[in-house]
């Protein structure tokens, strides 16, 4: 860890101005706690809720913000986004409430209620084959022919800042958090969320959770640089890129102690626990971070005040079943 | 209805009392809202999440206000009860805090889970066939034996009060409510809401729900006398008993404006609403009276401002599963 933050991408201030664009836009999340949850990790544990966000995930955050910051005239020429996940209906959500035309490349196999769900938001869905076409060129593709602007999903200055403001709220509610466990996928909300915690809890550890199958943030923080992993089937469906953002990697690098992996079926003995004690519905993903907390791989937080993010909530019901199986 | 509340068995003053032995003790749950829901109902919808009550329901306000009234000596003998469901977790949890000993008479066939979780908090729990015996005589005998006093399930002006606290606490958060809708088995949760509904709000409608096959409360509340009624298989097991409490009509008949019924599906398609689209985790008769609402059976609230009561969330897998299926 660096703690030289003047190169870096994302600065606390960033989140701090996301906070204020996010004011009586996104919801002021919960934070959940449990005895039993306490009883079984044997720490004091804090759960921002962030499955009760807007459109269910932590994703309506950046999405909003970058869209929030952009100047009149791109606003007039819209956004494009390429997701089959939660960032595509946050992108089209908030291209609505801020008037901008969105449009959203999503495969052809994608759950048809997503894809619905987002045409439901005003976005214009265009489809691509998964197994014969880049959805990332027919993005840029999109967005050069009409002036638009792409949202990425996570590698963004003003995406990773949006997600930063959930463990900002967490903080103000939970000021003496010893530690703060987050799910990473592409980074976005661990990279954010490790810039509010350094400013604001500089003592505390900050730790990342990914799919037990998928190395790219463990390797990519080891190496230096980021690196592509092939990703095995799993659950946790919120994390299945094969690489973290470069400007994540270089937050993860100053600000993150250590990133773990989690199973599937440790998240999903998480989610069972949130379903049956906590009476929350959260997705594979979504449950990772406690998921891994419950599995004890940080043995470390025993008799710590824990903070988790839980990062969304949009399982399909067959998944949810399975967990409660 | 009569407004006199003289010889009614509790008055606002009991919820109040109420109200201040919780304070600290229970928690005090959160209202939830969606737009969905209010796409769905035409509604303004404020749910009081009293699946997120200590225990999973809203049992424990009674329980414990029951037991907190009890004087030293009493506390000293002790309490009984018969239930299997969540009275008796509440029950066990409230005796436990108290540290009042606890007897809980449950039937042999109940879940092994309930059982189990009874146990945990320290209560005896002695078991009877369903079949051949009567818990009623069961319960008294020990009670009797042991100078025990028995904590009815609902009809009794203590649990009425403590039931009373969530409407109590709803209307504190959203004081211009123009209804309340609230599921109803033996009458507790109702008998208490409308107490403290009158009291606050007196111009709202107060609203019952009980399972479509089982007329207990609509044939008591018609005729004005307690009727025993055979209540057919239902999912809705926290509203299986077979008749409303003789303190739950009087207040009933005093200060509540209509019940209607509602059939599993109804309760199943609300739980899967609450799943889907809140991320919450809700019993049958949980979301028994939001079933109501979403199935048209309350015509004229559309465009109301309606609080609508979430008593319970202690669901089996099996049963939730099929909510989603």
């Amino acid at each position: 860890m660096s703690t030289a933050t003047d190169a870096l991408p994302v600065v606390f201030e960033d989140v701090r101005r996301a906070a204020e664009r996010l004011a009586g836009v996104a919801h002021r999340t919960p934070v959940l706690t449990s005895r039993t949850l306490d009883a079984a990790t044997g720490a004091t544990v804090f759960c921002k809720a962030e499955h009760l966000q807007r459109i269910g995930a932590f994703k309506f955050r950046g999405a909003y913000n970058a869209l929030a910051a952009l100047d009149p005239h791109e606003r007039a020429r819209g956004v494009v986004a390429f997701s089959s996940g939660n960032h595509a209906q946050a992108v089209a959500l908030a291209a609505r409430l801020l008037a901008v035309p969105a449009t959203i490349v999503m495969p052809l196999d994608a759950p048809p209620v997503k894809v619905a769900a987002t045409r439901d938001y005003g976005a214009e869905v265009v489809t691509y084959d998964r197994y014969t076409e880049d959805r990332r060129a027919i993005g840029e593709a999109i967005a050069t022919e009409r002036g638009a602007t792409v949202v990425p999903p996570y590698d963004h200055p003003d995406v990773i800042a949006g997600q930063g403001t959930a463990a900002l709220e967490l903080l103000e509610d939970v000021p003496d958090l010893d530690a703060l466990v987050v799910p990473i996928g592409g980074g976005g909300l661990l990279a954010g969320s490790a810039v509010s915690m350094r400013a604001v809890r500089p003592e505390a550890t900050v730790l990342g959770v990914e799919p037990a199958g998928r190395r790219a943030a463990r390797d990519a923080m080891q190496r230096g640089e980021v690196v592509q992993v092939p990703v095995g089937r799993t659950l946790l469906d919120g994390q299945q890129t094969p690489e973290v953002g470069v400007r994540n990697l270089a937050l993860l690098r100053a600000h993150v102690d250590r990133v773990e992996g989690v199973d599937d079926d440790e998240a999903l003995a998480a989610m069972r626990l949130l379903a049956t004690r906590m009476k929350q519905v959260v997705e594979p993903s979504g449950a990772s971070a406690l998921g891994a907390l419950l599995a004890g791989r940080f043995p470390d937080l025993r008799g710590a005040r824990v903070g988790v993010l839980l990062s969304g909530g949009n399982v399909t019901p067959e998944v949810l079943a399975r967990a409660l199986a």
